[in-house]
């Protein structure tokens, strides 16, 4: 299903250009036009699903053997020294396109980049109650 | 396959205790102790591998389907505002543990958190020559 007014449907469809690096039947992987890094890529469903918890399970797990793929072979074109994949799920979290998208960014050793977070100290009591919240 | 001295494999294979969240035959999940927000957690495979380039590729794609399923329960149970999927592969990267594990950040509004990179602006001849190198 295609969404109406979205751009990433337009993009993973063909109907809007970009640095395409790999098509298939579900999927475009392109370019990022505002790239963290050199070589820094989207992989993109062709059917439209706003984030992780819309994109059938299916396509989820299809979408990681992709990046994994794409990874293997971005290491070998960009020799670069590492890479980092990160995705977004709603306004919150920074997703800034509402069709799932998993940033594959390449990383070279002194590159500028921080992809990180300021680490927390809770009490073990305190990760016990998240534990039992979510495990239960 | 463990890999000695390999403090995921002994907490992923139950050896040292942790807040576990999730359990079968081939994953843990667990809570991260420096987490960056309430609910951050760490899916470990239990067999040893460096990175997602050493991890087999059903892995990869079942690592990703438990990602959106745990994804969905922490939407549910923490009652979070978003979620990021970050995967750190090799030092470059920011991998601290060499034994791949996908971080799950519940996100919240005013977390305080910032995950993000600072974008950069490539001419099209630029990003022709990466997607030439890449798609080849």
């Amino acid at each position: 299903m295609r969404k109406d007014n979205c751009i990433f449907c337009k993009i993973a469809n063909g109907e809007i250009p970009s640095k395409t690096l790999y098509e298939d039947r579900e999927f475009r992987v392109i370019l990022d036009l505002a790239p963290a890094t050199r070589g820094h890529a989207l992989i993109l469903p062709k059917e439209h699903a706003d984030d992780l918890y819309d994109l059938p399970e299916d396509s989820a797990a299809k979408a990681m053997r992709l990046a994994r793929k794409m990874g293997r072979i971005m290491e070998e074109r960009l020799q670069c020294d590492g890479l980092n994949l990160v995705q977004n799920n709603k306004e919150a979290a920074g997703q800034t396109v509402r069709h799932f998208h998993l940033h594959l960014i390449p990383r070279y050793r002194d590159d500028g980049q921080n992809i990180n977070w300021k680490p927390g100290k809770p009490s073990d009591e305190e990760l016990e109650a998240v534990r039992e919240l979510i495990a239960r």
